[in-house]
């Protein structure tokens, strides 16, 4: 029996069934035939290539109206199967036509989504060898991948040592969101503070965040069943860019004592959606050391910035959070999704989310070897995907200094477009740009007989409308900002340079200025007018 | 402005650019290179073929030793960029032999992770087109699809209308896996429940499942802050195949009710892990309905076979369910993830999972548009991956006909296997058959020194040990069964012929008898010998 172990024949499947049963010639191909998996796959990267080099011809955000595509397509499934063709057909005809592009190179509304060929061509291996490395013993090297590339991650972005698995009790684990990430803490933290307290306070448990978090954070918090009055959204100005003030949390910590509750958890933000603020890491984790809080950093956009050394002092004080998380599916050139996400303290996290199931029990995970990491016990679902293979794409494909020269290239993009914003007179930058988006607005001319919030959401829906751009909102400190987010891969100086005419062609229809039509004269002698 | 709505031109982005910009001939390649992007995927379509060619060169169950990898690979990032071929070459050499091979014809373990061509074109556009349908609006045909697709497989199982968006209350989402699905569908009802009795009795609020439920379940309670001491897990006996007993579960309410807790969620199962059993939903939904509880139905595993009107009166009752979930990338030949879910009341869904961040309110959301779901709030995260599509593609290229061929395909093989074991007399099936999941066990011989879960154990690792097949194991009613599950696409009558005789060939070899090696002979006579 002892061959077993390591000769297998090199007959594939097809092969070793012409040799030994004749009569499968004429039987049913397998769903998973190599041979038409090959032809049919071939045909798709050719669909989507082509889609990428045309990208523009559609419209940015779509403009179907609710309900088209039910009235599009048929009411139930078909009985028979039908040809790739037909379906190819209908997705050019029916959905490509409906959706927002979020890779179109105008596309700079929320925080775009990053992509790249070397992400997509792991992503298309993970679901192509569709493993399932629930625990280490499930499929042992795409859990280490996942170790090994979570550590390459942390080491490119000078995180602290004791994040890495090399510390033997921090590492790193990829989930899905953001919002994943920040639950799987929180309910570590809740453990723990459960433990030390008994359960019957979990009524009392509080948790701490700006008022400028991500909406995530309140659901999780949500989730974990803290109680709506024991959520805190501190205050934030713009005095201080709206960034998380340490004294007002203090204060509120010291407070929520006095009244018998038990804070428990912090999230800050490197990034805020609304404007990219950044709260003091450093003196929010001295007050988290202080009070025994964990401290999550949510840096969801802007951590992959920390690869760049000129933006990693945002990060200064990470040493003292307990974890911290970045979408690569934001800025780091991985297709969604991909959520990183790090702890110092692996045991609290275990401890909080494993299940230990008769039908899962093995001897590697009984073991207690540090390389046997089941997963299943790092985040909320049993299943999961072999999302390591696709950064580890990213990272080998583009090396270190090509990921740096991307986001340096998105962030001069947004200096000169911020450039050109306050270079125009009729506009203001609202917020200091601090990475690759701005937060402008249209000021209202004197006289003007509109609220200026108003009069910013009608130029962004024009802009949205046309098609030809597409970009977001939010509202700081009571006023409404457009956010230009560049991110999109394929976006170039000259797709910036275009939505900015767009933006300023706009505003001259709004306020009724003729110099509109001179623009919109020079945009076609350009060769720019069809969105090209 | 008006042509803008409908006039792009049909320049490709390197078209337009080297029109208008002819410096960038020589400038660095974007990382979303159409042209590039078609070469390595047309290369990493080729490696996938060539890997399902030969899938059955590798030890089924990965032989690596923990830390192998990580041995292999650099500690570090590299800081350049790498060619593809030299990625491709290491995973090659050091990733897929460390893999468990879950699309191996010889998986039969856990329940088999079902893929097919189609849903992994499905996947591939999922990730190509990279689109985020977080809201109606951030791309409506994604959302769009996901509802029409959703309809369409909730008539293809024949389950009740209410479950469909046609009912105007009722709708269908894709999660990535049931523990997500039953974590929603749990805060759905503590949400429910909550505003009933108010917030300050959520410490007594309880839940129900039989001894035999997954353990997400488990995993979903905790998360959602229900104490350990309220999650209670009914005791199931081998008299009624290990399915709910809902006697013990009136009994159990009503203790808790007297108890002056609050009973609010039980989850049913059909198909169970250990043994595929199946709770009588019937009569569990009036149970349900008596206490006003919510009944979540989780068919992970046997939901997909509904299809096929000869198993779908495991589902009667159904009607009486307030929701219902199966996961598509176990047996409806989808690739990981997708796990569907419907519930009949979406307004108890999104009254517990929404969330309204300003950079999200938008006319369409507002317009309460029957059309308009915004599915972030039907799941844990805000982000979303355009599962819809994967499901789609199978629907369409197999047809309701075709995916009902291959699940029949399966139950006869394993009705096939069945016969085989309970024709040797050395061996037991232990739980009778329901769907294409055998649990058998080898018996111990009269006067065998060994207790025979001891014997099952170790038959089971050396039949993964040997790399040839792959199989797991349960314990249901203290007894150690392996369970021989098909699912694997590619697996075909001869694998599972071969199968068997690995396990009476390691059958013959534990306990000594000289009549393996005959049976070794007439396996290399066969030509099977090399796991061919």
């Amino acid at each position: 029996m002892e061959q077993e172990n390591n000769v297998f024949n090199n007959n594939n499947t097809s092969n070793s069934s012409s040799t030994t049963n004749n009569n499968n010639k004429n039987k049913k191909k397998n769903p998973l035939d190599p041979e038409e998996f090959r032809n049919h796959g071939h045909k798709l990267i050719d669909f989507i290539a082509d889609y990428y080099s045309n990208i523009t011809n559609y419209p940015v955000r779509s403009q179907a109206q609710p309900g088209e595509l039910r009235r599009l397509l048929p009411v139930q499934a078909p009985i028979s199967p039908e040809p790739i063709d037909s379906i190819l057909h209908d997705i050019n005809s029916f959905i490509l036509p409906g959706l927002t592009h979020w890779l179109s190179p105008f596309h700079f509304a929320y925080f775009p989504s990053s992509a790249s060929t070397a992400a997509f061509l792991g992503d298309l291996l993970c679901s192509g060898l569709n493993v399932i490395p629930f625990t280490w013993l499930s499929s042992p090297s795409a859990t280490e991948l996942e170790s090994i590339v979570m550590d390459w991650l942390a080491k490119a972005l000078a995180l602290p040592s004791s994040f890495l698995f090399s510390s033997g009790t921090g590492g790193g684990v990829l989930q899905g969101t953001t919002c994943e990430a920040i639950l799987c803490t929180m309910l570590a933290a809740r453990e723990k503070t459960l433990i030390l307290t008994g359960h019957h306070r979990a009524f009392d448990l509080v948790v701490y965040s700006s008022d400028q978090a991500h909406s995530s954070f309140q659901k999780a918090a949500k989730i974990a069943g803290i109680l709506p009055s024991n959520f805190r959204s501190l205050s934030t100005s713009s005095s201080t860019f709206f960034s998380f003030s340490p004294s007002l949390l203090r204060q509120t910590i010291s407070e929520d004592l006095s009244s018998g509750l038990i804070p428990f958890f912090i999230c800050a933000t490197v990034g805020t959606t609304s404007s990219t603020a950044v709260d003091p890491i450093k003196e929010l984790s001295l007050i988290a050391a202080e009070f025994n809080l964990w401290l999550h950093v949510d840096s969801a956009y802007a951590g992959s910035a920390a690869i760049c050394p000129e933006f990693r002092h945002y990060f200064d004080g990470v040493d003292g959070a307990s974890s911290l998380s970045l979408n690569a599916h934001k800025w780091l050139l991985t297709n969604l999704d991909c959520c990183c996400l790090w702890v110092k303290d692996q045991a609290a996290l275990t401890s909080a989310l494993s299940t230990d199931p008769e039908f899962l029990k093995n001897d590697a995970s009984d073991s207690k070897d540090k390389n046997v990491v089941d997963y299943k016990d790092w985040q909320v679902a049993l299943s999961r995907r072999f999302r390591a293979m696709k950064l580890w794409f990213v990272l080998r494909s583009h090396g270190i200094s090509g990921i740096q020269s991307v986001i340096r290239g998105h962030v001069e993009m947004a200096m000169k477009f911020e450039g050109m914003v306050a270079d125009d007179r009729r506009f203001e930058v609202v917020v200091p740009r601090t990475f690759a988006m701005v937060c402008f607005r249209l000021l209202a001319p004197e006289g003007w007989p509109e609220e200026v919030n108003e009069l910013n959401r009608r130029l962004l829906e024009g802009l949205n409308k046309s098609g030809r751009v597409c970009m977001s909102h939010a509202v700081v400190g009571g006023v409404y900002v457009i956010r230009f987010a560049i991110g999109a891969t394929l976006t170039e100086q000259h797709h910036v340079d275009l939505a900015w005419r767009m933006v300023r062609r706009h505003a001259d229809d709004l306020l009724g200025n003729v110099a509109g039509e001179e623009e919109e004269e020079e945009l076609k002698e350009n060769g720019y007018y069809n969105c090209g």
